[in-house]
């Protein structure tokens, strides 16, 4: 890896990253191909959380947060922390006064494939984080990383400037380019699933709504009575 | 697997069904010999989330629900899905669509060996569900497997019609026939904590409440001072 | 292991107790050189979830709880349960009665290397418990264990009369013989912190109130702008 | 659990299961609809081990291996011990002298759905076991648990006198009764397989020996060049 | 994800492919900057196995192995196949038949982050594979993927020619673009390498060697002696 | 922690060190009262691996083996190097050239709680290695930790000098101050594992050579014919 920070990076326009979040991450990652999931095991840390921004990528030793600090920098209003580690750790590298910082900065939130910690003091604060776990242990600053670098975060390859949209069902990554297609196609989606919900509380069955029954019985689904 | 849907399945009384859920997981699985108790993998997505009822159950390709919408058809008011994967899934194959159309037919919540999602809504809708893990993650419907077979789920046999008892403390399974010995075996052990609660709340050791001390010094325990 | 309960232990000056889990896991671990923790997989079962106290180790067969009852005489008000198991085990091997009983005896909580059962009383209860899952299968009362010997719970070894500090950011065990200069070290920190909140709240860079400038460079930090 | 020991168990005829360990778990599982495998994680301890028998099925509590003594009376030559325990364990419930005793009986293998030990010896016994850990950590001897009796094992019901087939691909359970039709449908497959292994080998390509082409084109599958 | 087989794939030079394996993943890893490592989970299924090859991508289906027989006709002598899945997956998604069929087009080994089966007949084959588990469970071919994408595999991002490196350390990828650098500088290190293992194997100190003495009594190191 | 490296640790009596390996892990965990074993998540990384020595600790930071370099001084020969990291780490934090700096001076192995590389060289080199995984990813020699210092490895605490006895079923730590009694207490086991292994191979069940039939059937144990 280069220990290199890049400074400027591309930004989806602030309605359509805003348009996302209102979605959801399920609706959007339905939306998008099903793609750009972050591995479940990124849980928020407060019921209720939900967030959205341009990702500033942070790639970090274990156990070292120096590039942390570093990335506060270069993050603009609107953004989000996004920090993948170069080999996996449940170390707490992140607490209140990071958050703190990171708020007066006007960054929304924070997803890190490690710990934080503070967590109480962060809930109190209303600053979202979606972590691997939670920690006390702290962390040294020795070894270089990089900011706004391409990371794998949780699974998922982040580029700097790409939309996070994340809440209680877990973290998406859409590409900077594809927001405004994002936000149309989540549109036409949640009107599917408003009229889909509506017939659904009625009593009508998914079979039926879904036309599913023909393709069961072709796939040799069958009926029998318990024995 | 053959690829059926069992359609009349055996229920236990509703007013067993319902004292069980009164009692808790936890007495209930005392009470019936220490079975039938899923892996504590399982959790409840919501605090406090409390279901009973008998079990529908579905056995379903990781990664695809097409199942879960035929499970459906055959639930009845009072009852619970139960649905396990023919290999392991954190996939979110449950979310608030299903959870409506379910809703519309009076089955009571929903315990899954694989991830749900939509939980901010599940929440607001206060339908309950036990899961391995939360995920937006999307699935197919392209494969077939069977509704009201016997399973396996989160490591315990659950058979069509068994009654399914869910709480903070995990998910328990009391065979259909076993439930009205169940109650009865569940009543009298509520008796005697209750008895004892009082008895430790005002001081009492569990070394005399229980005749531990005879049973401990045999097994050779011995007390020493700190050095 | 000798089958032993050891009945008197040392413990530290109460006020210090009281005064670490005010400062907080994270702080008082930083404090004392980053040592002592517990590993994050023990979680409290409440949100808020605070306590300290001196250590009464259990080290128990998993699956069995015997033990825990014959701890419960030797505790004394302001003292925490710590228990280790002498294997891996998710078994729920505390509950409410046994939480009755440490309650009638001033005991502040529970750190156990298993799982508990019946949370939801707990929480009524407002008894804190850090465990590694939440579990409804019970335990035999069958083979013996030992108390107030050292053992190793979660990763970290803990004397019996050693301070114990849990919360939601974890578990960290404070040598019996370190109180004093632990809570001096902590107040020394948590001025620090409360100083450098100030100025990161007023949107100073942590690369400048730490000042870390110089060393990333000599480190070979570059900064580029995006291609 | 009701603490019993089933004296009779029925068995499927020796050259059943014969022929299905021939074949092979990859096949058998196949064969018999995709049904019956054991979870990966438990392994063989040695390169190159295979075994089959009729099940003998243990119960244990987690750490106590009281009931592998019993259960070696119950054992009959072409036998296979399978081990379940009410909770997850890694303790190294079975070794040499275990194994030494089960040989004299003619028992064929170990499924352990825990941990064994003195594997160096037990390699030297060409005595195959598939278990979930290898661990020195031995075990108690003290509470009661069950032999033939149904058992959930590795997340596969397993009833006593089931055919176990087991080998580096893992563990299958075939029902006792369907062991001839599972020996049919075994040889039908391996034919098949086998002379689709000699065009693959001649260099025909899955895509038109399998005839996917149509089926992939009508799913949407499209193909394009390296921008 | 677009549902496409991308056909034409760039490819490094073959005498670097040849070299990068004979330094083995650990020296590549190292040379390149410490970059493109797999996660450890991805093990290989036999002793002594190593690969290298031109990366011929598919993204599947957990538990669906469709691609697999579609990727196999875009592969060219010298490639290798890396799976990687939408989900996290452990099942057999690879066997003996798809083996003789990459065999019979010249690939030189598969990566896989899920499972593989018929590993005896496999090893007999000479075939390396690097896999997440050993199952014997089988796959369904009901839903497209991708062949020839980017994918994230065990972590690592990789392109679509991307030259792997696989032995028994671990998996790592090397941009197609980087291959003649990277030979380069693993030459130079192992150059490096072999002058400082004569130093050593005589006895003399890595701490003398590096030169460390210096900078560990500058960051606080101290000698002390043994109580 | 204090940065400290502790230059003369006690040592056991080599003829005590050498027998203990000779009875094994399983023998030597028996026969000091089933304590002192560390997890199983530790492996051997070759076939019919066994050390023993006396335990040279070091405690790491994650990712860093720096102290790894600094330990080698303090060693003599029949010292076994045992690694604990402050948090958890899976890199391969050990390779061949520490493995020949190792065997220049004697020492006779590596335990690991992180992973090792080079596996395939140290397999050649006769060097035997326990570790939680195999890794080629790199370390850095940034941050301090200590040498001969007491830590807790793979759950296991380990002081300066306790004998270190490990083969492929696992690592046992006895107390350099009971090594003597140690191989007594091995010297008697193993002498009535000898009788009941040939009593055992001889047919006789375990039921009668260890007197069971009265306490399983006094602990309700029944016996009943399949239905």
């Amino acid at each position: 890896m280069k220990n290199v920070v890049v400074r400027n990076i591309p930004r989806a326009a602030p309605e359509h990253i805003a348009e996302l979040v209102r979605a959801g991450t399920a609706t959007v990652h339905e939306a998008i191909g099903r793609n750009g999931l972050m591995q479940p095991y990124l849980r928020p840390i407060h019921t209720g959380a939900a967030a959205t921004g341009s990702a500033v990528t942070v790639l970090a030793q274990p156990g070292d947060n120096w590039m942390l600090h570093v990335a506060v920098e270069v993050c603009r209003p609107g953004d989000i922390l996004v920090v993948a580690c170069t080999a996996p750790s449940t170390d707490g590298m992140f607490g209140d006064l990071l958050a703190t910082s990171l708020v007066a900065h006007g960054v929304t939130g924070l997803v890190i494939d490690a710990s934080c910690r503070d967590v109480a003091t962060l809930r109190q604060m209303g600053f979202p984080v979606w972590s691997k776990a939670i920690s006390a242990r702290g962390t040294v600053k020795a070894t270089l990383g990089a900011v706004n670098v391409p990371v794998v975060c949780a699974g998922a390859l982040v580029n700097p400037g790409d939309v996070i949209v994340a809440d209680e069902d877990g973290v998406v990554v859409v590409p900077c380019a594809d927001a405004a297609s994002a936000v149309e196609a989540t549109h036409a989606r949640l009107q599917r699933e408003e009229a889909n919900r509506k017939r659904l509380a009625s009593g009508e069955l998914g079979l039926d709504l879904y036309n599913m029954r023909d393709a069961l019985e072709a796939a040799g689904l069958t009926y029998v009575e318990h024995a």
